[in-house]
């Protein structure tokens, strides 16, 4: 088994991330705004908080119990984008389901879009161009891939799931690395002849052990973006680890694979908007 | 040979468009920006033009020679996004080398940005969101297969070549229609493995006769968005059409396929564009 230890990865640009950060004068400032009711947002936003702080970033949350009006999230926005001392604004989703999502993340300025969400940063991506910030997981993944070496160029990618937040924009980001990208979905009919004939597998889907041992060839590459909580408490992903380890030419666990080298690249865009920014005033 | 001919189905679309603004007392404008000197653009802009008035919109184009500077483009697409008599600016592509294609691209108000070009147009198009515009290829295309009732949803299509205008716009909107798409391009290894899985190909790379009849299993659909012009003068496409006709369950003709289709989608661009903007004003 050769396993892609995200954990370690995320460690190392965490530290590569903290040691910019202390030279310079200034904080970069990350706002969060926390939402909803969700527990494992309440989790992730904690966690976000606490790598922000121990990093030497400046972070403030925001947190909205269910009588807030999408009106006072809109001023919050516009204040924020006005505050030179934050150089990245992170909406949590979901959102309450009365508040407007869609016209939520385009009101934050393109620049600090920190999640790389704003359609204009997601429209700069897909044209080739540069994004004031490219999504926090598929950038993590592509550098999880790096960072094993594992070659990009040429080969067949399946891409399972087709959100905005993750399908869609790995595929583009895995089409400019020259990789061949086939997005596979629930519509998608015969998903195992797809998984049989990739170089590379990367399902995010959220359907525990979708992924079975039958449908991988010896030597393929599988990364598993999927995170579910069982009844029991415990996280599985979409992959049967345990049947496909030795099978897999790399494989990444859950946890400790995609999800550390998200928040390792949330931290990075908070300083890169940071960096862009200052530069812009100088 | 089942055809799927462009031209006819141009034809009605165009005819529906020029009821549709006959029962407007304001017309629709459409301002058309050539700055290069390649026949082929100058070719297109006339015919855009001559198409255009011919639907009853009002078309002006502004014609430059090779003097031109980027100042000057500039001013001109600030004083048309102010212009509330034009509702659609097109920027005819490639432009002067010496002008940057892409500052110019992004001031265009994405409102009237009638190509769908804007970053921001082609993100809302990625997230699923509803753009101002649609590219005209790839809309064109859908409708063309819709016209002859192929089915996209569940479908393994390959769309063949890159592009910003046509490839990955295109791969966009199948998936949202439903379609397994992969999205191949001058590094893919093996097309011929890839052509012969797919219940649909789209090939837009301009390599006349990358598809032969070899690559093509019985039925399979086949639309051709290359274009080159031979030394002899003809037009070619990507498809080696007599060889694949008889093989392929339908296929377009070059000249009369994809063509017709994306002039089509361009002035229902313009219409729509004028539509959404007085809609807006009441």
């Amino acid at each position: 088994m050769k396993l892609m230890n995200g954990k370690n990865v995320a460690k190392s640009i965490l530290e590569n991330i903290k040691e910019r950060t202390s030279s310079y004068e200034k904080k970069p400032g990350l706002a969060v705004i926390l939402a909803n009711n969700d527990e494992a947002s309440k989790i992730y936003v904690n966690s976000k908080e606490k790598i922000s702080d121990s990093l030497g970033f400046k972070s403030s949350v925001y947190r909205f119990n269910k009588s807030v009006t999408q009106g006072e999230i809109i001023s919050l926005i516009h204040e924020l984008n006005e505050d030179s001392e934050i150089n990245g604004i992170l909406v949590q989703l979901p959102l309450y389901n009365h508040l407007n999502q869609e016209q939520i993340i385009e009101l934050i300025d393109p620049k600090k879009d920190v999640d790389g969400f704003h359609p204009i940063n997601i429209g700069k991506l897909n044209c080739g161009l540069k994004p004031y910030a490219v999504c926090c997981t598929p950038k993590g993944i592509i550098k999880l891939l790096k960072a094993y070496k594992v070659k990009l160029k040429g080969q067949s990618v399946l891409v399972i799931g087709r959100s905005n937040i993750v399908g869609k924009p790995l595929a583009t980001l895995l089409t400019l690395e020259d990789a061949t990208v086939t997005l596979a979905h629930s519509k998608t009919k015969d998903l195992k002849s797809l998984t049989k004939n990739a170089d590379i597998i990367i399902s995010a889907t959220g359907h525990p052990k979708l992924i079975t041992a039958d449908m991988i060839t010896k030597g393929t590459v599988v990364v598993d973006v999927g995170i579910t909580r069982q009844l029991t408490g415990g996280l599985v992903g979409d992959v049967d680890f345990e049947k496909i380890k030795d099978i897999a030419g790399y494989i990444t666990p859950v946890p400790g694979g995609v999800g550390p080298m998200t928040i390792a690249s949330l931290m990075e865009n908070v300083l890169e908007l940071f960096e862009q920014q200052n530069k812009r005033q100088e």
